[in-house]
């Protein structure tokens, strides 16, 4: 039996720290580095990222769309880089964003999560939009698997807000639950079984380092041992005093997520960016 | 300058009808058929499908999930899949569900709206839940390059209940909202632009056959020139009859998806029920 998601999550945040590093080849950055656009370009700019992020911090997430923009051969290159993460002992999050209902999902796990599929990755991010409930299958399935995955809940783009804040209409003692709050409740529920006591569950949900977390119904005790998936940092605004600002207590849970902050440099400076923004969000985490 | 999707859609549904055949090859569906689960046998699959829908129909939609569940080499049997079915004449709504910020967005409209992308399709499905704002790019790319998107608003699955009728709380005029609704207002705007006055729109919207649009805030006016792509046909419930029942004077603007119903009788029946299918539906549609 392979150690839970969880766990190997906890490992590498106690080790590393909160950093993660987003792979996100897209037009202008495959532009900036000299790379082409094409399946040859994400593939060399996803290993740059692979080998500069090895040893320096735990998690990287690489952005999906950007693979699958070349289709097959694009999708191929993301195999490789996903391999080549894994191989050097990251663990990985495939930014994939999928949502279906039940028998399709099944498709996306074993896709993302399936041992010895081509994409396996250790997590996978998933989308609730056809109802959190919809998503139970791929919970038990990424469990069972010791894979882990981070549902999208409160997002930190500003388009989300009147979506993600809606209120549920049902009867009774749910009434005028948030979205956000009914899909916390709705798939994390292996978090808190005895397998994981104590401990990180394998369960994650995606929460941005700026939404408001009162408004949105999601205080710290609905998201105790529970991964926290964080954008919103680095480019988009957050700073790593953030990190234990706005998570408080949660701190040592959250994965805070930079992309352009450390890829716009250019290949030549991401190590050293690297280097540079772990070590400040550990110090912040220890201060 | 090429057709719209609109029309493009418009004059297939005068021609064939509002059948539209799902490509849903699933584990189960593959060992009944014969074929392996692996990259050849989702290809077999899917061509098989595209053989018998291919001048009895005038949408397929195959489903992405069951493809990706192989990877690079399932995306490579879909690109046959896909570009079998544009050759056929067929129009082709990939089933992807994909829903991202903008710039990642971008990504995935190029991978399947892109001229010449191999995974190239007519349309999309995408997937709202970080805010139906956040596809105002993509709905734009779609529109600009003659292409259509079918955003998911109501679905039919019961767990997607309370998400879709939660109440949206901002303050003002739109004060409650159900989240469906909202998603309708906030993707549709071109569909009433004068290039496409009195046609059907580009965009799309995904309203299950069994949903209540009366609860969702989503009446007949709401939808006037948009397509309407409608799940819940065949094996989940609804009937042929419920086309012009549910649906009312949207009827010939809906595209009603059939899809275990239709492939679960095997390889040698699909061609036979596909043409009872479709002539129900036509029949329905001019009483």
């Amino acid at each position: 039996m392979t150690d839970s998601f969880g766990s190997r999550l906890r490992a590498a945040l106690d080790l590393r720290g909160p950093l993660c590093v987003g792979i996100d080849p897209h037009t202008a950055l495959l532009d900036a580095w000299g790379l082409g656009q094409d399946p040859e370009g994400v593939r060399e700019f996803g290993l740059r990222v692979v080998d500069a992020a090895a040893g320096r911090v735990g998690v990287v997430k690489p952005q999906v769309a950007f693979y699958e923009r070349f289709g097959s051969r694009g999708f191929a290159a993301l195999e490789d880089v996903l391999s080549a993460a894994r191989g050097a002992g990251l663990l990985v999050i495939a930014d994939a964003k999928r949502g279906d209902i039940g028998s399709t999902m099944t498709g996306y796990a074993d896709a993302w999560l399936g041992e010895g599929s081509p994409l396996e990755s250790d997590a996978v991010t998933v989308s609730p939009y056809l109802g959190p409930e919809s998503l139970r299958e791929t919970v038990t399935a990424a469990v069972r698997g010791g894979k882990g995955l981070f549902v999208l809940a409160a997002t930190s783009n500003p388009e989300a807000v009147a979506l993600q804040t809606a209120r549920t209409v049902d009867v009774g003692a749910t009434d005028g639950q948030t979205v956000a709050q009914r899909v916390a409740r709705d798939v994390t529920w292996p978090n808190g079984s005895a397998a994981f006591e104590g401990a990180l569950g394998p369960i994650g949900l995606v929460i941005g380092a700026t939404v408001d977390r009162d408004e949105l119904g999601l205080p710290d005790e609905v998201l105790t041992g529970t991964p926290i998936l964080a954008p919103g940092f680095g480019a988009q605004g957050a700073t790593p005093e953030d990190l234990t600002l706005r998570f408080g207590t949660l701190a040592p849970n959250v994965l805070a997520n930079e992309s352009r902050s450390i890829l716009g440099g250019g290949p030549g400076r991401i190590a050293d960016t690297i280097d540079e923004r772990a070590a400040r969000y550990r110090e912040v985490l220890s201060a």
